[in-house]
């Protein structure tokens, strides 16, 4: 998201051949996954066209589970699974440099590659389900009742592997160029985060506001 | 991205056939455009299978201009432009009910279709790359250089129109089953949105911070 210092045209990943840089890779892939819940998911549409849509997601181990619905349908037309690419973005900062060409964004992102399997395995499918609430508000889950059989069948889960994943992240301040630095025009960071307001209880509740709540933060943030 | 509540799954738009239904949708989408300043953008890949990339866009009227560095050497490739999908998405708050099942986000969301094309007249790139830095920072770019003739030719930029648009869009509490609402766990909305922190001067930084960096908001955001 920067024009001077884009990287090569997105690909498919390869698997790295160092070790060391692939557990780096690793761990900063999860940290980017465990901090989002909200993820893009590119397939083609049954027109055979690019469909991208927002839905939620949780991560367990090596697989991402996502809340399929709006794919449903086009899941279940698809023997073997869908096609897919699967995308979730950090955004950390607006990075306003001297000229419009150094504009960019400190952000963190990380794109799957892969075949999203329906999960059809009740038990796989009600962990899963369960796997999203606690990724999304965790420490709420023990709050609830456990779904039922109904719920968790007229719910679609999608299944993702880790396996083809890769990160991108720029941090830091502009980068600008020598005959600009004298440019009258302030440089610097603008930080953003996606930060909890004050909770609204629903009109009929009568239960305090649990810490789960008031204390709401995503990992990795302060 | 409610699993009782979704819609069917996302298929193309169709040109909706009441005018006024049209005219809300519009404004709608503009809106969720204008507020949010990173896209999803998915598009098959040289080996024909789906790709998804977060970048930065502006809006120009009916054209939303993509910062294309990204997937530059795909349009390149590709004679008549790149058949791409489109997703904006805002996360307004968490949706806390009483069972797991009807858990869900606040969210406004934008898709679109059609085929990006190459922005490749210097004119038209150059508005665009301004069009993209201020609606990134409103204010900003009066304040900068113009941008050389060499940094526009070095920066890709993508147009897609908004004729093939749809939003969606969830708001408000959350919907219980009549059988949980006497559940013991308190239920409402916790609000999420991006939110500025205090700017971060660059280290060779002489000039005093400027409203549009004191004052940073999105459009229709307090």
């Amino acid at each position: 998201m920067d024009g001077h210092h884009a990287g090569p045209p997105s690909e498919r990943t390869k698997v790295r051949r160092l070790p060391e840089r692939a557990a780096y890779e690793r761990e900063r892939i999860e940290a980017v996954l465990d901090e989002g819940f909200v993820c893009h998911l590119g397939f083609a549409g049954r027109d055979g066209r690019p469909v991208v849509i927002p839905t939620t997601y949780g991560r367990d181990g090596d697989t991402v589970y996502v809340h399929g619905s709006p794919a449903a349908g086009m899941v279940r037309s698809l023997r073997g699974g869908l096609d897919a690419s699967l995308a979730v973005t950090l955004v950390d900062g607006l990075v306003l440099a001297r000229s419009a060409f150094h504009h960019s964004i400190n952000y963190r992102s990380v794109v799957l590659f892969g075949v999203a399997r329906e999960v059809t395995d009740p038990e796989e499918k009600a962990r899963a389900l369960d796997v999203i609430v606690d990724h999304i508000v965790p420490g709420r889950r023990p709050a609830l009742r456990p779904n039922t059989p109904k719920e968790i069948q007229a719910t679609s889960v999608l299944a993702l592997s880790l396996a083809e994943a890769s990160a991108k992240v720029r941090t830091g301040p502009p980068v600008d160029d020598a005959e600009d630095m004298d440019a009258s025009v302030w440089a610097g960071v603008l930080p953003l985060a996606l930060r909890p307001g004050e909770p609204v209880p629903d009109v009929a509740n009568r239960q305090p506001v649990p810490e789960h709540v008031t204390a709401y933060r995503r990992p990795g943030r302060d």
